[in-house]
């Protein structure tokens, strides 16, 4: 049993778990559900960081020896293989319990738009649960699984997310590898995870993008939003729930508590290309995907009917309509990038209402677009994003808000999602995921709110905790402005000196040596654990002359001494 | 004046050019050719490090106040500005002699496709010049520029500097931004440049991507090839005329005796690619640039026939199309990369042979597609490249190869080249261009020929130069293995040491220091002018307990001593 697992103690019971399924009345959830004794047999097998997790897994995602039906019976197959993103998570512990229900081909942001019928909100039935993921939230909301997988092309890993009030993590497109998906628009598809909190979110997708990726991480990627975070928020908010208004002003102003400082954006060109995603020829992927299947389904295959329409439109343009609205779309990413210059990321409501399932029956098209108006533009601009509950308000509805930030920024709206959500800083999960950081000891002037921590946090480090070396150091304090002290081992007489551990990727430490002036130099240092992890010393010289102040144990003391 | 205008003495009377010019007999090498007082007013005043340096431009690239016409008459427009890659050369001192003609709208690989006639080869009138930068490759064989811009989709940058004898580098697309350059095939198009000499084409291409890119050097590239790279070269020749197949086999000869291992590679991937860049929907992009003003242009715009049939063509595929040989590409792409993995730069002939301008009229789609063997993958495969030139054969013709490595290895195909010429070592252009490096002083096992060397090369570090520090430091010999020095400063009796430079990426300066072991450090060293550079230090203790070594004045010395 993983930490994780053993966080939630109903998840230590498979049986209770499928009698709470089989109790629910919710059939719809699952489009395959998992024998319970094969499921108790994997869960006690299980070893790893997600040891002991249910996992459910959205029906466009292959799990070895179950059907992909893409919640389309007629173009179910059986894959012999998991696509990597579910191996990694079974690898590291989590247990498959089923395969969830979806807007067919992931094509929708209702969770209506299924022959296995409409996914019901987890609280309250007679409204919608949000899409295409819509199993799967649901799923985790009702506590049926503590972890599960969605994809994301429009919003379909948010969308839900924030109706469902949980956390919903849509990487950078490309760190998890989209093999074994069913393409919904194949250059914007991300598979994306849900969870009730936010470092069982964050565990999982570190597991999830540690296999092989279709993209890498950057050598220079950040791990940390700074401590006085810009954050960027809409100077309008079309569309969003009057009941909502004043929750998502709350969360701008637990954000500014949280210490960031919030900046109204204009929103315009986010607005015009969410609209390019269905109303251009950016929708011929969609044909791409599934256009030869739906063109040629006999009239049982259970094609659902909107869905159906939407991908035999996406058939008719041409390569160089294609071609102009993607252009358009670069356009419009830039001016949007623009906007967001100076700012660590942008926040905004998840959805902008919670309609009802009669609702959507009512105008399926225009109340699925509405519901995408603060998620389609992000896949199209390769941002990345993070959806976290924010509350609930007066009728009963889950509020949800989402940072979003552009490719690889990743560790920085999970900084921010934490600040905002209260949780303890959890250790980033890109850096875990295969990103290539290091982590460096820092002994003086760059510890926290010290006058030089900002030469770590401008280059994206994030403080990982306190460090104390080896019995083999003296510290003296150095002749320099700002003060400092300088970290000298000795074969003799040497103590016990504090610090701290600072992650940071490779090319923020080349660059952060780069900038050291004299007397200071990096090397290694062994901590009283016994490793040598890169941190602080100082030239020779300098330490001969500088006064020790081996005897305060560390620099803090020191200067309070 | 400057120094690479000076080794040209022809260059310095710009009066002897125009007359050059004027008695070629070549007047369709032009379609613009700048006044003569013009030019010589700019060449007095022009400073920077192209100081005095002539440059032609294809004419589908903007100068502003000279007329653009891609070689077409009635498309041509009067631009107010300069594109960025001429503002930039023009800024850095170079001077715009004229615009060159060019295969209409970049559609072409030979050179004459164009109603400002057909360019002919510099040396043998009666045979192509090559494409589609036919002028600009011939302006510089002939001499009447030392550097001119070029454009490449499919080769455009590379067969005619194979055919004239020339360099010709084709960056990374991205990193010389194509603002103000007419599209052939946007996604594809990339700025070049031809120069007689590498060192000359390299500091011109330096310049042009200094600008603002469209795309930012990652922070981890390499900066040199290893001492013993791995060449791929082609398992097979298809198309390789039987006069150069030797010209060739010298060729690969010459890389091994270089110091390459050479490494045949099954060739089937780059080729299917080269033939999807035409024979598919990929050509949309050409009716996606060209194709409105195609379809409306009245009978005396001057459109080429072959030129105008292929843009028409392009109009008719559908974006279904479209994302299939897209996504097909990226299938050969991996399968092509996976060839080279373990490689360092793909070897191959520029162009497969030398027609005829009556073997092109005879039948110009099919001498044009056979022209593009060896180049049409690259930018399909987001390679860079540089073209240099091999040697003459028998009949006069000039032979060319072309080194090619993935997107961002500009660096290291570029030391290959200098290598392969015999060339010494220029700065690398990628990071006097913009990309994210750094230098490191090195004292010990680092230095060339040592033990250690290879934890630079391997992170793709170039060795810059000799250093000597300040006469402040003292060197002692430490007990580690593989041996190596200390390098101390000392307030008195110091002395000067030598070690050498390196030029590495921050990435790799980051990562280098988090593999360095204990005792060994780095920190700031003062050189013999003054200056500060991130190098080699160590631990205190370690250095107390080493013998003095510092009458050696360097390890070298020491080690022989």
């Amino acid at each position: 049993m993983s930490e994780l697992a053993s966080k939630s103690s109903a998840m230590n019971d498979v049986s209770e778990i499928y009698r709470r399924i089989e109790n629910s009345g919710r059939s719809e959830v699952f489009i395959h559900l998992r024998q319970q004794a094969d499921v108790e047999r994997d869960r006690r097998r299980a070893t790893g960081p997600l040891a002991g997790l249910l996992l459910a897994v959205k029906d466009n995602v292959d799990v070895a020896g179950v059907p992909t039906t893409a919640a389309c019976p007629g173009f179910s197959y059986c894959p012999d293989a998991d696509a990597p993103a579910v191996a990694a998570l079974k690898a590291a512990g989590a247990v498959v319990i089923g395969k969830t229900n979806l807007d067919q081909f992931a094509t929708g942001l209702v969770g209506t738009r299924s022959p296995y019928g409409a996914v019901r909100d987890s609280r309250r039935p007679e409204y919608i649960s949000g899409g295409s993921s819509s199993g799967s939230a649901v799923a985790v909301a009702l506590g049926f699984a503590d972890i599960a997988i969605g994809t994301d092309t429009a919003g379909s890993g948010r969308v839900p997310a924030g109706l469902q009030g949980l956390v919903g993590i849509k990487p950078t497109i490309g760190v998890v590898s989209t093999e074994g998906v069913v393409p919904a628009c194949a250059s914007y598809d991300c598979v994306t995870i849900f969870a009730t909190d936010l470092a069982t979110a964050q565990a999982a997708m570190a597991v999830m993008s540690s296999g092989a990726p279709q993209r890498s991480w950057p050598a220079d990627i950040p791990l940390a939003a700074p401590p006085a975070p810009r954050v960027a928020v809409p100077a309008e908010l079309p569309e969003l729930d009057a009941a909502w208004r004043s929750a998502f002003e709350a969360a701008v102003h637990r954000a500014r508590a949280a210490g960031c400082d919030t900046v109204p954006v204009a929103m315009d060109s986010f607005f015009t290309a969410a609209d390019l995603l269905y109303n251009g020829a950016l929708v011929a992927e969609r044909w791409d995907a599934a256009g030869g299947f739906v063109s040629r389904a006999i009239p049982d295959a259970g094609l659902d009917p909107t869905v159906a329409a939407i991908i035999m439109a996406a058939g008719r343009h041409s390569a160089a309509d294609l071609l102009r609205d993607r252009r358009r779309v670069q356009e419009l990413r830039s001016e949007a990038l623009a906007q967001l210059a100076g700012c660590d990321a942008l926040l905004v409501p998840t959805a902008p209402t919670h309609p009802r399932i009669a609702d959507v029956a009512a105008d399926p098209v225009a109340v699925n677009a509405r519901m995408g108006r603060y998620t389609n533009f992000c896949n199209l601009f390769d941002m990345c994003a993070v959806a976290i509950p924010a509350g609930t308000v007066a009728d009963g509805a889950q509020f949800g808000i989402t940072l979003l930030a552009p490719a690889f920024h990743d560790a920085v709206i999970a900084d921010l999602a934490g600040r905002l959500l209260g949780e303890p800083s959890a250790a980033g999960w890109p850096e875990r995921g295969g990103a290539a950081v290091t982590e460096l000891a820092v002994f003086g002037a760059h510890l926290r709110g010290q006058p030089l921590e900002h030469q770590l946090t401008s280059r994206g480090a994030r403080w990982v905790g306190a460090v104390k070396t080896a019995p083999h150091y003296r510290l003296y304090a150095l002749d320099t402005v700002p003060a400092k002290p300088g970290l000298v081992r000795v074969t003799q007489g040497g103590a016990t000196i504090v610090g701290e551990r600072w992650a940071l990727s490779r090319a923020a430490l080349g660059d952060f040596l780069d900038e050291l002036p004299q007397p200071m130099m990096l090397g290694k240092v062994e901590l009283d654990d016994g490793s040598w992890i890169t941190g602080f010393g100082c030239d020779h010289a300098a330490a001969e002359h500088g006064r020790d102040i081996t005897q305060y144990g560390g620099w803090l003391a020191a200067l309070a001494g």
